[in-house]
């Protein structure tokens, strides 16, 4: 019985998932806290797991919050999300086991635009685009150093692979 | 000194906040588990202050989710957020105290789509537009009650007051 | 109908709560956030509720996160929670007006000692011993300013007045 | 560099943890969302690392949440957390790899005795006793089935392997 993925108990996932093309696959399971009293995940925990699914591709990317707070660029930085769009398309329950799929869209200047989706057994429930951007500790905007505008979108550095099937 | 709006910690404010026009206002304070590691506010933590604005304004307009869980309307029913857009303008900080503005902006069958804004002293800090619908214990959309879009859009049953320019 | 203290809807509480002999009263209301799926609040979002009632009993007595944060005394200080104890004994649920009770137990060199509850309708539904103390940037622990000692436990700086009934 | 257990990132790590002995080892990450301002984990969302082991560890043991919502032992049954000591020593931080192990001490009649530990590169951070029981749709307590005894106390049904010395 593959019901909510129990069938996959056995199998092991990398901790940070693993970059795909210009993008980036995590799993993560639904625990009692990020549910509600309607019987399904709370609407903005899955905002969390979108986090992370963004945290562990900057990581296997290279760039590490640890690092940014430290100052390895000069000053303090630190990443901070400036707009969300979100579609809740159907629901994730207690137990379900979630692959978080998170793909770079576009970088410029002072900016990152990433599609993210949550699916569980095939299924979209929950897309996001998402734009994030980099600030000093005063929150003043900061420009991305050049090399990683490579590290996010491949070797052409314009577009990568899409998220299959991608986000409508 | 108003930092922070310590000066008004003497003052009042209504536990579920107050109608005004078709919209609703309500006061809430920014506490340590709001907060992240990079000093402020938590991205996904405004959705939970704007979804409180919300049940406050459901509650005042007399509709409640316990009564909708206890299925008065002839089955459960319950809120699901079907789409948000967010901008995130600037950050709250630990001990700010927030104020949430909603407002209905439409009812068209089984969708209602409201216009939220988080303020702290006069500045918009979050905005967001939130597409909601009720749905029965299958997740089955259901249409409102009749007597519903009078209480959300006021007495013409079209268009209501505007938060912005926000109410004081 | 009083049910989950509907009531009590048009009732003005103080954001902060009010100090009540050597303790403090803080006032609350059950969201969405708050639940999990088997219908009530979620035990660790308890502790939220607690620390939100920590934090304005400090508050009133004129300590403030933020102060301490900006090091007016002398170098960056942040409370931690050292040890808790905590007796889930009934359950609050969606819609639930709380009332969080908070009363210093004991103040000793580094250490504050608290004893809480969280009540609703004049029943205890959950109730916390917490042992906080106050730590530098650096995780070092520091002793309490003098004058904090008279504020926590009134004017005998020895024993205040009890929450009534005393958790046991 | 193992800072943060970032020399770990290409490792594979169960979903669902392990089972040791008469315990259970879990690994997992923080996040932003785990975080609070004063840079480290946000005391209560330790108790969620906690609840991930302790779901974990009884889904091996092959007690599974959504099994006991449907009824399958004759009626609607759910967890729940009755007492918790909780004693916070070290503090995680932001990107971190924790492990978190959980054993059971005792089972009696409807309750079950827990231990748990959360430990970052061999160093205990948090230890917690959790005191859990069994309750129906009316939060009415209920008996364990016969067969859960012999599956959290091991072969002899009395004492199980000790997590401390943890394992590594």
């Amino acid at each position: 019985m593959t019901q909510h993925g129990e069938s996959a108990d056995s199998h092991h996932a990398p901790l940070s998932g693993a970059l795909i093309g210009n993008g980036h696959k995590l799993t993560a399971r639904v625990y009692f806290a990020d549910t509600d009293f309607t019987g399904v995940v709370y609407h903005a925990r899955y905002l969390e797991f979108f986090e992370r699914g963004r945290s562990d591709y900057l990581r296997l990317a290279g760039v590490h919050h640890t690092e940014l707070a430290d100052g390895i660029h000069g000053e303090v930085l630190a990443w901070v999300v400036k707009r969300m769009e979100i579609d809740f398309q159907r629901s994730a329950k207690i137990d379900d086991i979630l692959t978080i799929n998170t793909r770079t869209e576009k970088v410029s200047g002072a900016r990152i635009y990433m599609a993210q989706e949550i699916m569980r057994d095939g299924d979209v429930l929950v897309t996001a685009r998402v734009e994030a951007a980099l600030v000093n500790g005063e929150g003043k905007p900061r420009r991305f150093p050049r090399e990683w505008k490579a590290a996010f979108l491949g070797d052409n550095g314009e577009e990568g692979h899409r998220i299959s099937p991608a986000p409508s």
